[in-house]
């Protein structure tokens, strides 16, 4: 039951804009997802956000996804996968940039957003992701939502693979995620929030939008860092998981 | 005399969009500098380029240049040391990640356009750009302008550093390039190119803008490939240094 | 016969990149769609263009695209409808700015790429584009594929509608273009493009990939000026339906 | 007393990120400076921003920028003068499209940032500025910093200007604001920015950060509204010059 582990997405901040609530969040969880500046952060932020990690020794990992700041890289964009190939590889190699100059190493890659759903249910874009993943550094986890495609592609790689479970999202009966453009996609109530996670910790189930109780594997929790009341949430789930 | 080599900036296409006879020149040159994706080049680009450098056995140097796609990286903008730290950290990187998954190593970086011009007369600028090369990996070499301050800084972090001329630019009474603002600041005829070479190779000088000779430190000449009178030039240049 | 016009996509440069051939084609068009700096096109190429179509006395279109200069506009991106309507509302301002510094009028407009192509097949996507142009002035005609959505999107908001066609892109059974992505989407084989207008032009068919000769509807052909071959085909083009 | 009006920038937004307290502060001021998606703001927020200027029948200003979403337009780039012109153009077209489904009219236009500060110092760039401005619509006021060679530009052109003092910004001895690099280049205290609006308003002078009084021509006062304290400083300001 401890083993699960707490991640967030973090260094989505751009520029003159502000976004998320690194400092608090961060001493609450176990690993940090960091954007690459495609669809989120930029070169400071990135610097800076390593060196939040580095202090709090959490696990460093990269967070990329499509090229869109205007749309949060929450658009789905239909890319070839030798585009998703090269963008994952480029962005991986930015972040290892900043990386390098801390003197700590990339732990794992989770795709963001738009990217990540695409990716979780496409095996073809799946398997161009795990392959970029996997040539830049094939000791590299690969994090995915739990039973996906992405998951099924990094096995198929030989990748170490971790499965996310959504503290404050939506399931589908298919066991995806509710798309955030459906009003119900996001969980805003803490109680709420906090009970879907102690149903997936304590009978590794899940209760979807239309009700019924499906099997998940949770081998992570991801936690958001931008909401008024996330860091709230994130500490009633600490309790829980610790 | 024959130790003086031919570098020339390649990968500057960006989607769509072609510039250079990359294929036709790279065969000719002893390194490359390769766009990384902030004025010029793209995730596919640099791919792609990395590629051809690898099948010619080219060194193959870093490009890093200003966010400014609009402008080409050729427009001076007033940033911070510490952002042009942040800029070339980021930029050598996403090209690292290109050539991890080619087995390749990165040689030298050389800064591109206006970050270049900049820091060959601004030593604090420069020194910030010494010292994320250095970061990233004090085996590099910096690549800069002939007795500039980018030199200087990189002697002074102790960075290999590699004097460059230009074939086919003009020089100023400082030893500096003339902007590309002013009329006369490249040299279109073939047979003044070959000149500054030959005066350059032959007795360490060069004839600046307004007559005067001066003395100049030549390692390598920088050749440009995205004129249609680029190939014979390079060519003709290549007969004089081979 | 002689009712059907030629129009053409122009001014998809972008800073130091160069696409087309728009000197040459220009004279030979009735109609050209300016890029407006989304997908192609920035303001300096803007002004230059609109200035070029003024000295040629052609009609003067916007081409509004997605925010994808790296796609060149051509890759499907999941946008809500009334981000297509803010989308369309900015470029044809923008364009416009430049008509009244020139003291001309918009008199059409044309989504390009892949918000053309999703807008053709989507009528929810098309109604918003339809508003959006029709808000901005009501008697701006709306170019769409012939027989599409579009076009029926624009004919419900009581737009004028021009259909068009293309003279050197292939069409599915369902009178569709063939997707970019397809090997065979565009025609390069000059007299092929010939064959294809004369058969729209005589007898208002169309011959598919599949092999079924479909009926269509032609108030305009689109020619393409960025190819080596363009300006001969365009030629072609012009003496078949002059 | 009660000639000096209150202007705010507004609508600097950009997709997913939040800036400024644009509710809360448009109630306050007599005009607003809306950004046109260059160093600020996005198609969505001009939209939105539009129409809440609309309900609150402020006038309506555009905020033409740099190109610099990464610096918020606050870089110097040394831009030529037509690259400013065709900027300016683009921008005020597109905030106009907005305007037009709205029914409403641009009444002035005040550079933003960087491209402001200097075009205040720099004629030639101040020049092209009043020119664009002209050139899209004599009618159209332009705002400037008090006795810069903005408004003189903006006179030569016969132009309406509008000479504007900052509430919360410091002077130099020049006349010019302190810049942004500079530690004490804002204001932060609320009793000081009152006092510096006071003495503007009462006496027409000012007094610099090197403690000389000096002589300010003040039509307009800009207020912020992106800090915690913008709100009680507005209302302040407010009770001064109503």
């Amino acid at each position: 039951m401890s083993e699960i582990t707490l991640n967030c997405d973090l260094g989505e901040s751009f520029g003159a804009y502000r976004i998320g609530n690194d400092q608090a969040i961060i001493p609450l969880v176990d690993a940090v997802n960091i954007a690459c500046g495609f669809h989120a952060g930029d070169p400071h932020t990135m610097n800076k956000t390593v060196q939040l990690a580095k202090k709090y020794q959490v696990n460093i990992g990269a967070h990329p996804g499509f090229q869109d700041l205007q749309g949060f890289g929450r658009r789905n964009i239909d890319i070839l996968p030798e585009q998703a190939y090269d963008l994952v590889v480029y962005q991986l190699g930015a972040l290892q940039g900043f990386l390098t100059i801390h003197g700590m190493r990339l732990a794992h890659v989770k795709p963001h957003g738009a990217l990540y759903n695409m990716a979780c249910k496409n095996r073809v874009l799946a398997d161009a992701i795990a392959r970029a993943i996997y040539d830049v550094d094939p000791n590299l986890i690969l994090v995915g939502l739990a039973d996906s495609e992405l998951i099924n592609a990094g096995e198929a790689k030989r990748l170490s693979v971790v499965n996310e479970v959504f503290a404050d999202r939506t399931y589908q009966a298919d066991g995806s995620l509710t798309p955030r453009t459906e009003p119900n996609a996001v969980i805003h109530d803490p109680s709420q929030v906090v009970k879907q996670v102690e149903e997936m910790v304590a009978d590794g189930k899940l209760t979807t939008v239309t009700g019924e109780k499906i099997s998940i594997k949770a081998d992570t929790i991801c936690v958001h860092g931008d909401t008024e009341e996330a860091l709230s949430i994130v500490q009633a789930i600490r309790k829980v998981i610790a």
